[in-house]
């Protein structure tokens, strides 16, 4: 009898503290960001957040490191650094980052897209095929590429210069028929002064050897994930950096320049 | 030795079933928002999340109720709900919102204010005490308040009219020498389109039985209590309501016109 109860009872109590935590160590279905795209136009470039900390938000997704050091891609839970240069490598979990924004990516819906497609064709084509434009999404694009363009930029030293300063002597690179993967985000138009309103992308390689923010691209033939969300979770860095910034600025024209 | 078993694993496993989701169920620093303050500027009134679900994410709090019936008041896990006529009910659990933001209210800071102040004296004194503006905080003001304006609103009949329509005939109330709670927030300049920048104080008289959107106030001395958190998380609907406004429009003067 008591041997019966304790059979029942540990697993019965195990389940419980397992099953009970999935929404601390599960897979949420929330958009995570640290900080503001407004912050990072001020030059707010501190890390605070790990890159081991990012991962237990999301498995994808876009942003920079500690000191505007490269362009950022997370890709099936493996974050890549594109440097300056247009090295890529993997982030150690250590890596903190000044602005990111993740998601464990699951797909609400797949599609063939079919081009020929320039960067503008691809926003227009994906716009058709969302239900709403009040919400967020994770987009996530594999394909093999007649042409992409890229951008990353170096670290840079103190004082930092806001984020139109600093991307003007950003390195740009081109690539033809590469395979690779757009890793991608839209938000709604209001998220002006947090986030940028429309498409935010990134490019990684099948060979994770190149990659960065997207500037152009022609496709042909690919294939679309698109992953919604109206679950947005906005967490602060408690840096002096962000807190003393002037965040309440409209960076609208100057974010376009500086991130499209 | 089985007895003993048997009592160190039941509180054992009981133990971690509770303690392991003590982020589920217990009281997290975020700051929890539904829909957008846009979106209500449009008109989107229809409720989507009930009290109840609100009382998970938070025990203080400010909002509106389905149909902009009232406003609403959240105080040590009570939501009330100050009706168009004035009179104030305990809202039910299955009553719903289409706006509210809640945080389980924590002071990070507690100070005496000494009067007289107004409504504008009020939120220059409160900025002086604040360590950044670009976080978001819960202020709860406890008082005997000599003069206190207020409004509320009835509920709309479809199709609803925007929030700047709707507010023009609001009821507004006045009292003299009435102790209670003013139970505001102040959220950070960038949270234009998502939330008013600035403060946004509600009011509950001691006896819960008068409160509404304060419109003005004189004050004496009060005991002020200030929470901050920097991890904001918004929750949209999925009304087709929302999902089919347009949200991204700057309703700056009109929203200062709506709530202040």
């Amino acid at each position: 009898m008591k041997r019966n109860l304790l059979a029942v009872l540990f697993p019965l109590c195990a389940y419980l503290a397992l099953a009970g935590c999935a929404h601390d160590t599960g897979r949420t279905d929330a958009l995570y960001q640290t900080s503001t795209l407004n912050a990072l136009m001020e030059g707010v470039y501190d890390g605070t957040i790990s890159v081991g900390e990012l991962k237990k938000n999301g498995d994808f997704g876009i942003g920079t490191f500690n000191a505007l050091d490269g362009e950022m891609v997370g890709l099936d839970g493996v974050f890549y650094q594109v440097k300056g240069d247009g090295t890529v490598l993997v982030a150690a979990d250590v890596l903190r980052t000044p602005f990111a924004v993740v998601k464990f990516f699951s797909a609400d819906k797949t599609a063939g897209l079919s081009g020929p497609l320039d960067l503008d064709g691809l926003m227009r084509r994906l716009d058709d095929m969302l239900p709403t434009r009040n919400s967020f999404y994770a987009v996530r694009i594999e394909g093999t590429f007649p042409w992409i363009k890229t951008r990353s930029v170096a670290a840079r030293r103190k004082p930092y210069p806001g984020l139109s300063e600093a991307v003007k002597d950003q390195s740009v690179f081109e690539f033809r028929d590469i395979r690779g993967t757009i890793i991608g985000l839209r938000c709604p138009d209001f998220v002006k002064g947090l986030n940028m309103p429309g498409y935010h992308f990134h490019f990684i390689s099948a060979d994770r050897k190149s990659g960065g923010h997207l500037l152009g691209c022609r496709m042909e033939s690919a294939t679309v994930m698109i992953d919604e969300t109206g679950d947005f979770r906005l967490v602060h860095p408690q840096s002096e950096g962000f807190r003393r910034s002037d965040l309440g600025k409209d960076h609208g024209p100057d974010l376009e320049k500086a991130e499209r």
